[in-house]
């Protein structure tokens, strides 16, 4: 035990939420875990800070050695920081978030996990520490996000449906939205560029195409607006 | 050195942005460091947090250690974890962040600080630590929070003028904001309650005093709105 201090420390981790958009669910990254505590449970990926690395690159180093993601754009979410969070000791976590498209990331399990997947949020198996906490807090600031900043410029297809767009909404906040009201509000906005383009073939009619206008993407995502459901 | 562990472990601190109104100006709660590093300059409140304390707990009893305020509603601002963010090692620290009136406070320093005084939020001194990078994040949430939350209840007394209130606004968003459209906005949200009831003496023309409603206060809290500048 090399490591000596004249007050007891708490433990640093950082814990990640990702959140995966596959155009029909929002789902949540999770890994199996190989040591205990809480020994093949599922847990958000994440472990301890090194002393010779931030906490923000301590959070892309656990996420991408316990699932192989990497290039992901992960915000600060909270830091929890409860007495009795950990069985083993006091530990103090900063927890991260990110939003991303599934099939721009394959998953590989390597250290301290088994395994690495992705479940449905509200269909998880119970999760280890407080990390269900942890993944509720996230998925009520991600429903707090989407009424002020523009989503869905990683998530959706360079050209998408207006219907595209709703469900993208309504999988986020979980609940349906009047198809002309959110029609109405979104095009108010001038974030979508209708491209004179449709869809073709299946069994629905063709339906027109839009482009996010990414000037005006970029400067809602600054100063943000208010979707009002 | 009693405390040993198995790896290196950063220490874990508390910061505390206390934002006060006084009817004219936001300022800055700071103390001055009784002790190295960066002895007697000033800084935010704050200081490391215990092992039997949750992280909340730590930065109310560091914020009335130094500076004697209490009964203060701390909202958790960022975990600020780079690695040299401190002389002496490495430290990662939890700030938070407040708005109080200054009339209702009084300040007292105590242990670790020499002196606990307001400052004008854009000339203090030279502050200790990131402490300024801190102060900044800070002015910037206030402002964003301000166009999605109402504000106000606990800084203007119990019946004000539409004036005080668009003082309120103004001082936060370091900005002048047109009166005839702030009055437009501010009404059709129906947080306002109008008095019948008017400013009496004094140079000016009396004006109307008005409360808020507390019901649509709190709904319009958690809900969320967007006041467009």
């Amino acid at each position: 035990m090399p490591f000596c201090y004249d007050y007891a420390r708490p433990a640093l981790t950082v814990d990640c939420v990702v959140f995966g958009y596959d155009e029909t669910e929002l789902k949540a990254l999770l890994i199996k875990r190989d040591l205990p505590p809480f020994k093949r449970m599922w847990a958000l990926p994440g472990g301890f800070v090194r002393i010779d690395e931030t906490v923000d690159d301590a959070a892309k180093r656990e996420l991408f050695e316990e699932t192989g993601l990497e290039k992901v754009y992960l915000e600060q979410l909270y830091t929890f920081g409860d007495l009795h969070r950990d069985p083993r000791e006091r530990v103090v976590t900063v927890a991260y978030f990110a939003l991303v498209k599934m099939s721009d990331h394959r998953l590989r399990a390597t250290t301290d996990a088994q395994d690495a997947k992705w479940f449905p949020v509200r269909q998880t198996p119970k999760l280890a520490f407080d990390h269900r906490d942890i993944l509720d807090l996230a998925i009520a600031r991600l429903k707090g996000k989407v009424t002020y900043q523009p989503i869905g410029f990683e998530l959706l297809p360079t050209k998408f449906t207006l219907t595209e767009l709703q469900k993208l909404y309504e999988t986020i906040l979980e609940t349906a939205l009047d198809k002309r009201n959110f029609r109405k509000k979104m095009l108010s906005m001038e974030l979508l560029e209708p491209l004179g383009e449709y869809t073709e073939g299946g069994a629905h009619r063709p339906a027109e195409l839009y482009r996010f206008n990414k000037k005006k993407y970029e400067k809602l995502s600054k100063s943000g607006f208010f979707f009002e459901l």
